[in-house]
């Protein structure tokens, strides 16, 4: 199915997204789920995605069609990330009018999801969630990250830990340690992850890396994770029972 | 919705289910979900329900009429924890027949769950989840936990620190621990908890409690976890991101 989530913090946003594509258990593949607009100086937009993946690589494919054609109804020529959220909106839309009766006539949902962050010059950075309908929402201070695909297992570390004053690297190990429980339970859900750092006003990707099985940094983190939580657990006092 | 959870291990059961209620977030009640039924020294059996208040309170009604009766088929005379599962998921079929048509009738799921647990004289004790549908799964020692209702923000906990060879009261505290993550992130599990645990081979229970906002033992295991997974996250070395 696919984790991904995206943070918005005062130093810049961190995207992540794992390549997990599952048709059913016994049919596992990876597709990256991450894609990037750029234009250094002028723009950097992250798309991250989530569901029927005939769905999401369609909008996707569509989207960088316009952009590569230099189409003025492009993520590289949007005027604000608001509009440019409403142009992934309107090409889902669009992919739905093509695909959505064929899959209704097969009893398949249309299933997709989509995070989109970024910066253009002129604008602070801007974090949305599209949801299959085509209309959006964006994140705030309140609530500063947005989840697509299989989100439940990481929204607890997420709620507990993520604080907008954080630096981009505080962020980016918190996006890091909701994957921690994630993996545990979820074999919908593998290395590697994709991870997108961009500080505010740089108007360039600060950092683009991709985490697999032998990633060191990944591998102690997650070992010292659960070294630490199963220490934790362990120093509590239990209650009295009887 | 109500969050509810049963673990075998190998000193015992124990059981925990909050009352939260919820027919729309504007609609919140307090039920029971745990309920007993004790022969001291021949059988304890203890029921744990999730789902549509309406179906669970007919099955556990109809136990319950069933076993103070004395009539042959009850939780009270059934010869070993298989036939009290089966009965469950057959009284549950019973409740389906007389409610099911017309809950489809307003497009209302048939939607309710059991976890059955306990010991009676000549058996070791045995934890089982009835479906919906009137089947059941047994507990295992490689998956000696049992879930219903709102399971996902509880399941991490429970799939990191269970142990079969855990203590009853620290199994307690990993019951409650798994509460932690759920009452954060998930409004329709609230406080008060019921927990009831089982030392194997008493044929009596072992601890009933009730456990509510003013609890000082769970305010300060949750207080204590919240405090020790902020400092545990704050001590791992962040990743460079440029």
């Amino acid at each position: 199915m696919t984790y991904c989530v995206g943070v918005a913090v005062e130093a810049g946003l961190v995207f992540a997204g794992d390549r997990r594509t599952n048709a059913g258990p016994d049919h596992i593949s990876e597709f990256r789920k991450l894609t990037v607009f750029e234009q250094p100086g002028e723009r950097v937009l992250v798309l991250l995605s989530a569901g029927n993946l005939a769905v999401t690589q369609a909008t996707v494919a569509m989207l960088q069609e316009s952009a590569s054609r230099e189409s003025a109804e492009s993520l590289m020529k949007a005027p604000s990330m608001f509009r440019a959220a409403r142009l992934v909106g309107n090409v889902l839309r669009e992919v739905h009018r093509v695909d959505g009766e064929a899959l209704d006539e097969h009893n398949i949902g249309f299933n997709a999801g989509f995070v989109l962050g970024g910066q253009i010059a002129g604008e602070p950075p801007r974090l949305f969630q599209i949801y299959k309908e085509g209309n959006f929402i964006e994140a705030t201070v309140d609530t500063p990250f947005l989840q697509i695909g299989e989100t439940k297992y990481g929204k607890p570390v997420l709620d507990r830990l993520i604080r907008v004053s954080a630096s981009l690297a505080e962020t980016a190990k918190c996006v890091l340690v909701s994957y921690s429980p994630t993996l545990k339970s979820n074999v919908s859900v593998g290395l590697p992850i994709d991870l997108v750092c961009y500080r505010k006003d740089s108007l360039k990707l600060t950092c683009r890396t991709t985490i697999g099985t032998d990633d060191p940094y990944f591998q102690s983190l997650t070992t010292a994770w659960d070294v630490g939580i199963a220490a934790l657990f362990r120093s509590l006092p239990d209650p009295e029972v009887g």
